[in-house]
């Protein structure tokens, strides 16, 4: 495997761009993904009760059509709890851009991230569709235009892509994502596209995301808060021209592998750039006795207000380590945990047992000054592990979210 | 029912007091709660699995005997995961204070609280029990040292009392507590003694607290961290000279409603002086189907960093109170649900059936300026409702949590 350059216009066959349309006030607020020809799709989307219109229109047209042509987003207006005007909105969306693309808007996937509650814009938005058919391209530079404009609060745009081999062919998988805030992401993210030039079938791919995810995107957070609107979509357009996957063969596992490099990355990008972040935060449990007690303590402890500003503070305080394991309903003995920090600076044992190990809090200090952090905590009940990412709690988080509307 | 002044002395024959021991730097760090007469002891506790010595030692003594003579309560250190020698320091607390008091040191109930990790300095805690028993008074004021000397970032300390009327007798409830940070109780509070002269049996005393408390402490949140010491303990001696009760008749009733009375006073105030907190946030859910539905979806919306966030920027983001809500895990219809705030400013509906209603901004930002500030969310479903309280995040809650160890 090779980490390549650029994001959604990295595999063969994919254009994309990233304008400003006018739905906020600057900044670039609109962007397409399109796949030459069609591209089997696959996704997964939030469990929020409260779904914005775009996912509803997404999950629908995935459950029904074994293929789609590309993915039209927008910054700035969620196109969530807006009832039956939205929906309209929304297909009106897809309307344009498959009018603009010639194609037919079944096969036109939409996302929207913003303000909540507001109507989008929908004569801005149709003017827009109409300069992002005229501009995409399949550059690397139009792939990141493209990250650029579906970031709210994000502070840099987030992509990344690998190259493997099946058969004799060159496969691609390239994705961009934005988070930020509202991200808690269960059984999908706020806003990501992955596209790929790999011939699989669609049931397959549709696995393939969903079961990605859970190592993944799902295991992060920033807040806590699911959103309204995640979305990953996946699009396999097979210009690679290998032999189409069918079957959970050796290729199938090569792909698998590959496609959780490219959304690990994104998703740690997302949590490092959380809001008002200062740092990534990893937690690592170890020594579980299954699976799903590991992803619960682990998650337990990323999601933690007290142990997210004790990060920020660069305070070894483990004892909210230990109490957000304590609070998070899996059963352990916290009388045989050991807990470790580590980072570039070096790697120390903070708890022995449940209790205080023998460390030096200047150097815990130090270590915790890093960039990024992790926390390792072994439960010493069996060998399952799981990994969770991250951020600090700091006063931009507060500052930025007390007046995200003004 | 009548409020009256004082927090734990107000019944008759407690006598309380508030001392500096040393623990802290400079401020009070030991508080005595004794009865003159055994009293009928009951309590509810963390149900975080990392649970305090004193929390273990407080289960045990409460399930193994009838009556209680005192509870000893330090400040500065939590005294958990601190393992058997936490658990004979604890002890060593008990059998010091009983034997200043000429008591069992099985009829003295601890609570510590402070940082988790470190010893209890158990040589000056000794010292401590001594001053304790020689200083405690029947007067208001030493309750108010008592209530005093458990705080810790709390900011004020909180107590009250009321006098009921049962049969021809004036009963008299009071209790102190304190809250402020790792505060998302389960079944309990962070610390909390509440003291009675009514004559109950310890069974129903029992029975009332556990009721009590969810709907009370276990409805309140200030950072969605439940504590390792969490401890809700109730004295109840008998010398109001009351007719015992024995059944769940009139008067226990009586004696529920004005328990509530008590506790829900100290529970909003532990909200309201969350740390960092600028105002205290109530979250009423009507027309549920269920009270676990109302209860799931107020705590959602009380708990979540998005909503705190907005709530000290004083903006009516309402989509991330909706948000909330569907996340939860909590069933409903979204298209339904109506939002209401509402002060001493004023009460103005924000969602009608989902989607914005006609408000002003200006007008709702008013409203969310006072100190404090009601969300009403009416789910259209059945006639269940549940309140809940929190605070707003803000900077100050970053600032002590980043270093209050240092």
């Amino acid at each position: 495997m090779e980490v390549i350059k650029g994001g959604v216009t990295a595999a063969k066959g994919f254009k994309a761009v990233g304008i400003y349309a006018g739905i906020k006030k600057k900044r670039k607020d609109m962007a397409l993904v399109y796949s030459v020809v069609p591209a089997k799709s696959a996704g997964t989307f939030t469990t929020n009760i409260v779904k914005a219109a775009p996912v509803k229109w997404d999950i629908k047209l995935i459950k029904e059509y074994e293929t789609a042509s590309a993915v039209v987003l927008n910054s700035g207006v969620a196109n969530a709890c807006t009832g039956a005007e939205g929906e309209i909105n929304n297909k009106r969306m897809a309307e344009a851009m498959a009018s603009n693309l010639n194609v037919s808007a079944n096969s036109v996937l939409t996302c929207s991230t913003g303000v909540i509650g507001k109507q989008l814009p929908i004569d801005v938005i149709t003017v827009g569709t109409k300069l992002l058919a005229e501009k995409m391209e399949e550059s690397i530079e139009a792939g990141t235009m493209a990250a650029e404009a579906i970031m709210t609060t994000d502070t840099y745009s987030k992509e990344y892509a690998v190259n493997i081999q099946i058969g004799d062919k060159v496969i691609t998988i390239g994705g961009m994502a934005k988070g930020s805030g509202m991200i808690h992401p269960n059984m999908a993210t706020m806003l990501g596209v992955v596209t790929t030039d790999i011939s699989i079938s669609k049931a397959l791919l549709q696995e393939a995301i969903s079961a990605n995810v859970k190592e993944t995107f799902n295991m992060i957070s920033v807040d806590r808060d699911t959103s309204t609107n995640d979305s990953l979509i996946i699009l396999a357009n097979g210009l690679a021209g290998n032999k189409e996957i069918t079957e959970k063969n050796k290729e199938y596992d090569k792909f698998c592998k590959a496609l959780k490099v490219v959304t690990t990355n994104l998703a740690k990008k997302m949590a490092a750039d959380g809001e008002g972040a200062t740092k990534l935060f990893e937690t690592i449990v170890i020594g579980a006795e299954s699976k799903e007690q590991a992803v619960t303590l682990s998650k337990s402890i990323i999601t933690s207000n007290l142990v997210k500003t004790a990060v920020y503070g660069n305070d070894a305080n483990w004892g909210r380590i230990l109490c957000a394991m304590g609070y998070s309903g899996a059963d352990f003995d916290p009388d045989k945990v050991d807990l470790f920090i580590e980072s570039v600076v070096g790697k120390i044992k903070l708890v022995e047992n449940g209790m205080a190990a023998n460390y030096s809090e200047e150097y815990a200090t130090k270590i915790l000054s890093a960039k990024e952090v992790t926390a390792i905590a072994d439960v010493k009940m069996g060998n399952e592990t799981a990994t969770a990412w991250g951020c600090d709690l700091t006063y931009d988080y507060v500052k930025i979210n007390a007046d995200y509307r003004s």
